[in-house]
């Protein structure tokens, strides 16, 4: 006799975003009852896409939303032409040659092949990968285009080729207004968010907390000030450093840069080797891949810091302010989305107010006690799993809309 | 407008297996045009199940018959767990604590929860890994469990455990007769076959395959004895080399060991080091991962030799025959059912028998020629992807008879 499974539904989120939400979801989902729905990317493991599909494609099943995650298969030269295309949409070079448009469109149409989508009521092909895939089929559903990546300065050339494929969705997702795009294809904005019952994001005891802090050697005596981040120059963890030093000039902390270098980043390790010669006793710089030390440095940290120069939506922010961190963030990018100056966390230009605004928290218990309640109310109501459902449900429920208006005419 | 793709179908098979038997095969798929079939495995990479589900599930929709691969999602301790279950199937030690059957059972649930399998006629489960899903579905088709893994002494308590799931299946095919367990289910046996026209079968151009020898440095101004194979002790390689030191004393030669150690094998790097002090000019031993090079090793060497002491299949030799190559094999597991001693290859069962046969081989071209066309001959009637293809549209047609005799009666 199997036993119970304990997955996440939405009756899970009912303590944390309250009942009202949950009945609104609810009302919305059973509006949709039976809808087959697939998601489609490139891979199960690693990446914030497949972090966001795992808890969101269980989430939407358990409000009667048949959802199914369908990942294609590809040989390395395609996984490495799509890796530059990926980098070229977010402002790098790309020579493309007709040989790696050909294989691009080849694996893809091998898993158009494989993967029989006709009694699907949506289908949600995510980021460049299997972006080819509708060109394949007879359309009988809505297909979307969800990108996940910064558009800002998409390479002109690789865009203009992308158009055959994306002008055939019937609407293009984008995660910030800042992204939009000349398109034909009517576009909507899906900010990131995070799953609050992952390992990353869920409750640990104190216990558990001082565990993983022993664990890696992290002193706990003095406040700690810490920045969880790829090592990379553009989350400037050379800056945060400086910011610490004068920091302790007037209250004694302690740093911890915690980060890991991506794979695909051959100048990640540069900059994480870069770092070294300043680690020293209060200066704590680990290269890891622990989401449970992660979480634990969260939750345990006087400050958490995110000094990006450049930033997507920065999902460490919501993660450390989902915790009740005083948060410092870089004013770029996404993070401004999150941080309201003074409110919820501090938004900084400068090492000099980075440095500032962490004495300040470290002197002011109160302060960083309400900016973090302020924090979490921040994320509740804005940024956990259960908002971007509820885009889902609307975008769906606008089809269907046009869909039986549409029925309706022809009737 | 995109291109036309180049996907191998059945009609590339026609100059290799005839077209009565292309016929045939399209007689049986389309009586089932419009079957709708979902393979299920745990990765599209690696190992030798993806290499066959890859080709396979293409071939089965280029002759009508709607195939798709889904893939199970699990986190590492899923897969950790899966491989020791694997390796107590074929014979190892496992610790089955209840911990682990739940998060086996976990997240092959979760797996169910995004995989919608209603409209499908038939469900194929591939090995241990998604062998519980079966449980968590309303079955309304015929469910297969196909387990690629050599059953000759499994694991007693991990087999009593699985029997539940295995059991709630229609059929369970295996590979080998041999492998025959005590069950309620009905067993079938499909042999393992290859793909001849994917990169490690396909033909080679002479400058291909000189190019790829050269690339590593590989002589051939003598004749070459090569062994393909993972460094492992049931392969042999110490063997071999004994074998060929006793044959080059009377006939001049050059040994190539070609393999790679798997991860997930830690005695693999042991045996590997343990013959890298007896490397010498013509002695060579290369650990890679290179399919092209096995290519041309196969085609270009006089002998090869495949001197395992136990073996599951042994699809190299498959591979080499199919090359033509003149094949030396041990007496042992599959690799009997596709040498015929003296009349395709040889079978050895000792390090003389195999230098005897080494030598003879490398004196007599026309010995060699003779026995590499039988070798050809017997993989292109018995071990191609079509005759795979065959088993499972038999398969599929013996149970339609079923289920269309059981709707009559109904009816």
């Amino acid at each position: 006799m199997p036993h119970r499974h304990n997955l996440a539904t939405i009756e899970d989120y009912r303590p944390l975003i309250g009942s009202a939400v949950v009945e609104r979801i609810r009302e919305k989902a059973d509006m949709l009852r039976g809808l087959h729905v697939a998601h489609i990317n490139s891979t199960y493991y690693g990446g914030g896409v497949a972090e966001i599909l795992s808890p969101l494609t269980l989430l939407m099943n358990s409000v009667g939303v048949m959802t199914g995650w369908r990942v294609i298969q590809g040989a390395p030269d395609f996984f490495s032409i799509t890796k530059k295309m990926h980098n070229a949409l977010q402002g790098g070079a790309i020579n493309l040659s007709p040989r790696k448009c050909r294989i691009y469109e080849d694996i893809v149409y091998e898993n158009a092949v494989r993967n029989h989508l006709h009694d699907h009521d949506f289908v949600i092909v995510h980021d460049p990968q299997p972006l080819p895939m509708v060109v394949n089929y007879k359309k009988n559903c809505p297909w979307v285009w969800r990108c996940h990546l910064d558009l800002t300065n998409p390479h002109r050339e690789l865009w203009e080729y992308l158009l055959q494929f994306i002008e055939l969705h019937d609407a293009v997702v984008l995660s910030l207004e800042e992204y939009r795009q000349r398109l034909r294809t009517p576009q909507l904005f899906f900010k990131p968010c995070i799953d609050p019952f992952s390992i990353k994001n869920r409750d640990m005891t104190a216990e558990n907390i001082r565990e993983r802090l022993d664990h890696y050697h992290i002193p706990t005596d003095l406040p700690i000030v810490t920045q969880i981040s790829r090592f990379d120059r553009w989350k400037d963890p050379a800056g945060v450093i400086e910011a610490f030093r004068l920091a302790r000039e007037e209250v004694p902390c302690t740093l911890v840069l915690l980060g890991n270098v991506a794979t695909d980043d051959p100048e990640g390790g540069e900059v994480y080797t870069s770092l070294l010669d300043q680690r020293e006793e209060r200066i704590i710089i680990i290269s890891r891949q622990d989401t449970a030390l992660v979480n634990a440095l969260q939750r345990h940290a006087a400050v958490v810091i995110q000094k990006s120069l450049r930033e997507g939506f920065g999902l460490t922010v919501t993660e450390a302010m989902w915790k009740g961190a005083a948060v410092i963030g870089g004013n770029a990018g996404g993070i401004s989305y999150q941080i309201e100056d003074g409110v919820n966390g501090f938004l900084v230009s400068t090492i000099e107010e980075a440095a500032d605004r962490i004495v300040r928290l470290i002197r002011d218990k109160d302060l960083r006690s309400s900016l973090g309640k302020a924090a979490r109310e921040q994320v509740r109501e804005n940024f956990l799993m259960t908002r971007l459902l509820e885009d889902y449900l609307d975008l769906f429920a606008s089809f269907e809309t046009i869909f039986r208006l549409r029925d309706g005419e022809e009737a």
